[in-house]
């Protein structure tokens, strides 16, 4: 015959499944002997038994119900609805995973005219038993017999109007005499019967109400966005009450067995004599702090230590404790694994190796990846509490204060007085480079992750927001209004780029800091991964700081943005104005000087690690400047007629920009497209490549961008190969390198075979092919639409953190195996912002590239998830043999 | 012992891979018994065994090839070499499949001193004579010794120079001979060597060099280029020489035998008396039409005629015949399916189906049904050799002429006076419709295949062409410049919308038919075609003409061109800058009787046939006005002053514009994203087809845009079903709908499976999942790099305009077989471009695809084209069977 009631004594952890997650958590803490308040757990297997009789509970259930209350009550030494010695219990639904929108918690079940009386008479304090009384009537009300608690609590405003009363305390007991009646007539008018007395009744109808509440509307919609099986069904746990407010021998508390904050091994909490959890929630008393409970009551003190101990053996992990005393007894009500800083977890984590309580395996998987780069970063010190003045999108990481000034210049001239400026931009051109330079951070109200002041903030590894949309910049009146309130010049902002936020004036800052505890566990997870790791870096400083975090090479180094310096741009702009091949290769002989030393101090910077180089990518009209700026202008000086000769020079100039101009620039004539219609240009990049490369001894791997057909990548290597071997003829100095191809768009991951014959290795450009894939530009789609797919769940995530497994996972996927089935040499890595995302490296394992590379100070955070993949992608394989 | 040397008596059609395209053909007009000059054929397998030796003949191929000569020597009752009665060869490369880059053609072998002499004699025409032997010795030099013919050439410019000539034709026989000696003399100080004056030596090198140019570097990457296997070598085909310049019982000619150009069966063709072929090509005399053969030579005619029907019935199709008559002797020199224009091929196909030639399903497969939409478009009549003015995109087709103007509204005040405009601006926008609605044609110097003007034109079935960049429009001035030239307002013009050429002045035009024929041939199609063919439509107007060429149904009805109406764009524009969603919802009720309207049109003129419906699609800024004319009217009222009013009007709508302006559009707010943040718009447009729906008693077939997760398909399909339920609900008529999604960024085919639990139909969007899937934005690529990549043929073919099989096509393969496999019944389609290209039609055949929407004026080249994709895969399937 099937079991439908199991005492806590009965259960353990393991069986979850059955009696629920919370269940087999109070269930394991009894087994493992703590003084939990006994109880017994109502198993899912019930509840599927309820719903298959038509939602009725089956006499079978009903007596295994009324045998472990008889049993609850022997085990208690009191009993449900007794005058003398009454229990009472709260009613908690239990599902395999935790599940809002399902019932919750009833608490002092069991209450009624009688035992109300009882518990005034043995406590002493009628007003303590009423009011809970009242808070069970109206609990009991709203969520088993659905009238809504809003009602009760209008209820009581009447009453406290009635009295002048203006808060709950001033109520005296014979008050809630009064507010008890008015409720249970409350109850007995909107569900046609009286307010049920006997605790048996209450009990039951609280276990059915849990059932029912599996399949409301809320629990359906959220199950089947989670994919969590319907028939799973929820389980009821049923708890004698004990109360932490029977005097000054009792109290309440929560506490954790290490320090959440820095990791440090010891007990750290707070408590309350003479009160409730929720006394504790609602801040009114100042709580103790736990280590006072040693002089308050030594021997709760010593046994809750030993407790802490136990659990944390036990479960292997700093616990998050809530325990109530109730008359000199210590009672754990639950413990969970505790929420901890980065910084805290790291400690915890090598602490509990050096204690022997972890492996070292185990303690790389306890540390969240995701979050470690926060301590690479300055930051904002404490809990931030403060209200933020506006929102934008999180561009580059770090924190910075500084004065506003709307223009490059003004940043230039202000920081060579030795101000500390932030720039604030509608959004930023190569023009202003030489102010983001000299700026703290960059705000921009316009574009997204990947628009200019984004993408060069973070190859500066400084401060960025972009798009922060509620500011409304005016350039012209040197102002910001955010909300009404507007700021001017001059005026301090400290920009948080770890989320985005803006705070008016200056806030308290943290450095950033590489612990040796830090050095440890990297160094771990070094040993344990199978991948490499390497960083995107686009100049020598960027390297240099890239090999101290542990790079073991450059996945990505972009060119482009050595095109953008202030000195280079009027040379490129030549180039690119250029109306013969003469003059652009005029202008082009300039550059390759500067591209050599370029090359030069990223590989010495290397010291022989490999270097992959992509070649130029952008369309040609990003190195020009804003059409908008320049019609504007165009057509002031037309009107005025003043500078006749600016306005030629500007009208040249706009109608260049017009026409680069393109209709949308991200699929546009940009990356190999550009190495096919003007060759000359990467054939400059590849001399100062193999002339950099000669020089240093460095082995390049050069990269050539945004191949959709193999017939490209067969092109653009015949360029560089003609490069590579009059540089040899010429300088005598031999090269080894390697030529290989960015898969990036769609069609180049469905035809990897046909790439893969050409190239040495493939780099999955996730950023650009997540684009594709969905058809999403970024700059567009995260201030149109993005946001809300995520808040509303249309999106599990945003592609642009995460990569999307279904949809450009399944492209690289295609990718690597048909890339790999024709050359099985083929190297493969990643080298979009995934590349530093825990989750996504962990995809990268699963379909066993051979590195991830990504920003810098993602580097440590990559280290450790490629640790944390190689392990559990081991144990999954152990799971299913492939 | 393998078998080197074939004479043509001893060969057939059916041993090409042995013999060669050439060797095969002539051995098949043999073997039927045609007049052909003897011959024979060195076989590719010599060539074969000629590259394993290390490039030398072997014994054996010398012995056949000798061999060979002396049994043509036999046939022919001339001697190679002889002094009396000498036999001339011309030596051809003849590999499988017709291959530029190799050896063409060696004619007049055999002539050396003595031979020339010889055949001096026998003909009575020393200068004749002297000439072959001077073109051989030209000819001889330049592909078997490799002295190029430009040294040739010189030598013999200088010669006239010194002579004083001006032309060949005043050379006399003796001056010829002195050329002679002077191209002796070139040949042995280039080669070493003196040229080679036995007959049998020539032969043994000619051969050799065929086969040398098997190997050449040109030869070597055509093959590589087009998947030619390198192993399967050349042959030789030597043919005894014919002379047509024997006296005025000998002649030359070409023939059709039947009329290329309309089809009709009539010998058609023409000759000329004492005449070799080159005096034909060179075009000095006038040859006589071959009908007057029949009085010239009444023998020679009617054994002409005897031939050419022979020809027809064993070729089986019509044919391009070239012959010669050597004193009062017919032999046929080559013959081959002769080319024809679609409305002969049309003709032949059908006539041959009458005359009991062909087959139904043969006469099907002998139309190009790519070429048959321009028998449905106005065209420029005759061989147009005009010389185009400029040359730009063929965005819409069909042929008109009229006066050029610049705006809009001088198109329409034009128009209204009677005049015919075509309307050139730089790009059009929605202020512009009204323009071209009164205009013949539209002509844009911005944009591609998918601008506004091009859409638009192609919509209303008007001729239009884009991205003309050669012109250079001058607004203000009224003028457009081209090459120098400059036009102005009112110059008349005629544009070439199938080819995208510029004309000055007015063309002659060819109205287009449907004739009984065409009629009938489309009859068989569709008994034959397993797919259904659709049309694009948007309008009742479009659909009765989808209708009437035969469309099943509509495949995409884009309903943002509803948008577009002039009438009601101010609506549109009011829906889009509302300030609050009341304001939205009126503007949105203003447009839901138009849409209501519209959609009543299209399901009456559709009869019942199913209607695909896309919900809106582009994004919002397309509706609003340009920009960059905002821009400068918005600078210029600021700087004059002038009307303030007008000034703030403008700048509202300059920031709506700035607001709503994206990086990318066509990766951005758009599509079902524009569905998900403003479900009212959805709401409308739902609301709007049940109603017309509910009145015509239509069954519509709603389609969701741009979706790339099934989440999206799952919200926007709620607010349809919302809809139809209260509509229905409302006006208690029952509508049956269905609810489907476009498949056009790569994610929906990679996650199909998902998706299609959603949906009930799949349409394949090419166009938009060429773009995505290549990284190419069209506008964009067209005009910048996509034509050097087709012309470099870097890609084998525009994707815009065949299918990308490797990759757009393995996505459809993707989206079509995950689809299918969780819902068998899902219905496929395709709706891009592609669905009007025989090539692409073909491969949704493959893919058994249930149906394809083009254009209405492609639906019959369609319904061919499915026919003929029915038929092959068949056919190829009984070949390989699964």
């Amino acid at each position: 015959m099937t079991k439908f009631v199991y005492a806590f004594s009965e259960g353990s952890r393991d069986m979850k499944k059955l009696l629920g997650g919370k269940g087999s958590n109070l269930a394991e803490m009894v087994k493992i002997g703590l003084p939990v308040p006994p109880g017994f757990t109502v198993s899912t297997e019930a509840c599927r038994t309820y719903d298959e009789q038509g939602q009725k509970l089956t006499e079978e259930i009903k007596t295994e119900l009324a045998e472990a209350v008889r049993r609850l009550e022997k085990d208690t030494g009191k009993r449900i609805g007794d005058t003398k010695s009454p229990l009472f219990v709260s009613v908690r639904s239990g599902a395999v995973f935790s599940m809002p929108g399902m019932m919750d918690t009833v608490l002092n079940l069991g209450m009624n005219d009688d035992t109300a009386r009882a518990l005034a008479e043995q406590t002493g304090e009628p007003r303590f038993a009423l009011d809970s009384y009242r808070r069970f009537l109206q609990m009991f009300g709203d969520v088993v017999l659905g009238v809504e608690t809003e009602r009760f609590e209008r209820e009581l405003e009447r009453f406290r109007a009635q009295r002048g009363y203006t808060s709950d305390p001033e109520l005296t007991a014979d008050d809630w005499k009064t507010v008890i009646s008015v409720y249970k007539k409350l109850i007995e008018h909107h569900t046609g019967s009286p307010f049920p007395q006997d605790p048996n009744v209450q009990l039951q109808l609280s276990v059915e109400a849990v059932f029912q509440s599996w399949n409301n509307e809320r629990a359906a919609v959220y199950r089947r966005m989670h994919g969590i099986p319907h028939s799973l069904g929820t389980a009821v746990t049923v708890q004698s009450m004990v109360f932490g407010n029977l005097g000054d021998t009792s109290g309440t508390g929560v506490a954790f067995t290490r320090n959440p904050s820095n990791g440090k091994k010891e007990l750290y909490g707070e408590y309350l004599i003479n009160a409730q959890g929720e006394d504790v929630v609602a801040g009114i008393r100042t709580p103790q702090p736990i280590r006072t409970l040693h002089e308050a009551m030594p021997d709760v003190y010593d046994s809750f230590v030993r407790v802490t101990d136990k659990l944390e053996h036990h479960y292997r992990d700093m616990q998050d404790i809530e325990f109530t005393i109730e008359d000199g007894t210590l009672y754990i009500l639950q413990t969970r694994n505790g929420k901890r800083t980065s910084q805290a977890a790291l400690q915890i984590a090598v602490d509990m190796v050096e204690e022997g309580v972890l492996t070292k395996e185990e303690a790389l998987l306890r540390v969240d990846a995701d979050q470690l780069h926060q301590l690479l970063h300055r930051r904002i010190s404490g809990d931030n509490n403060l209200q933020a003045l506006a929102k934008g999108l999180p561009a580059s990481p770090g924190a910075a204060s500084g004065r506003m000034v709307f223009s490059a210049d003004e940043a230039e001239s202000w920081a060579e007085a030795g101000e500390k400026v932030i720039l604030v931009r509608p959004e930023t051109t190569p023009d202003d480079i030489h102010g983001i330079i000299s700026a703290e951070a960059v705000l921009t109200t316009r574009g997204g992750m990947t628009s200019h002041a984004a993408v060069v903030a973070r190859g500066m590894g400084k401060t960025c927001i972009c798009g922060c949309e509620a500011a409304d910049v005016d350039i012209k009146a040197e102002t910001m209004t955010i909300d009404g309130t507007m700021l001017k010049k001059g005026d301090v902002l400290t920009l948080d780029g770890g989320t985005g936020e803006v705070f008016s004036g200056s806030l308290q800052m943290e450095e950033p800091e590489m612990s040796p505890t830090f050095q440890l566990l990297l160094g771990w997870a070094d040993s344990t991964r199978r991948m490499n790791v390497r960083a995107n870096a686009d100049n020598g400083a960027d390297a240099a700081k890239a090999v101290e975090f542990g790079a073991e090479g450059i996945g990505l180094c972009r060119t482009e943005h050595m095109f953008m310096d202030p000195a280079r741009i009027p040379v490129v702009r030549r180039m690119i104005l250029a109306d013969s091949k003469r003059k652009r290769e005029e202008a082009l002989a300039e550059l390759l000087p500067m591209q050599r030393q370029d090359f030069e101090e990223i590989f010495e910077a290397m010291e022989g690690r490999p270097v992959t180089i992509r070649l130029l990518d952008p369309p040609l009209h990003e190195f020009l400047p804003d059409k908008e700026e320049l019609l504007i202008e165009v057509t002031t000086l037309e009107l005025t007629g003043d500078a006749p000769e600016k306005l030629a020079e500007k009208k040249q100039l706009l109608d260049a920009v017009k026409h680069l101009e393109e209709a949308n620039p991200m699929l546009g004539h940009r990356g190999c497209r550009l190495g096919m219609t003007h060759p000359e240009i990467y054939a400059m990049q590849a001399e100062a490549i193999f002339l950099a490369a000669g020089q240093v001894h460095a082995k390049p791997e050069i990269m050539v961008p945004l191949v959709s057909h193999v017939n490209e990548l067969k092109a653009v290597k015949a360029v560089i190969e003609r490069e590579a071997e009059r540089v040899q003829r010429e300088t005598g100095v031999h090269v080894d390198y390697t030529i290989g191809t960015m898969i990036e768009v769609p069609r180049a991951a469905l035809t990897a075979a046909a790439i893969a014959e050409e190239a040495d290795f493939f780099s999955f450009g996730t950023n650009d092919l997540t684009q594709t894939t969905f058809g999403f530009s970024r700059d567009d789609a995260e201030g149109k639409f993005l946001r809300q797919y995520v808040d509303q769940e249309t999106l599990e995530y945003n592609p642009f953190v995460r990569l999307d497994e279904e949809g450009v996972g399944r492209l690289v996927e295609i990718g690597a195996h048909d890339g790999r089935s024709v050359k099985p040499e083929l190297k493969l890595g990643i080298c979009g912002e995934h590349g530093g995302n825990a989750k996504s490296i962990h995809f990268c394992e699963t379909k066993q590239l051979d590195y991830v590379s990504c920003s810098p100070f993602r580097v440590p955070a990559a280290r450790l998830a490629a640790a944390q993949a190689a392990i559990m992608h081991q144990a999954e394989k152990e799971v299913q043999p492939s």
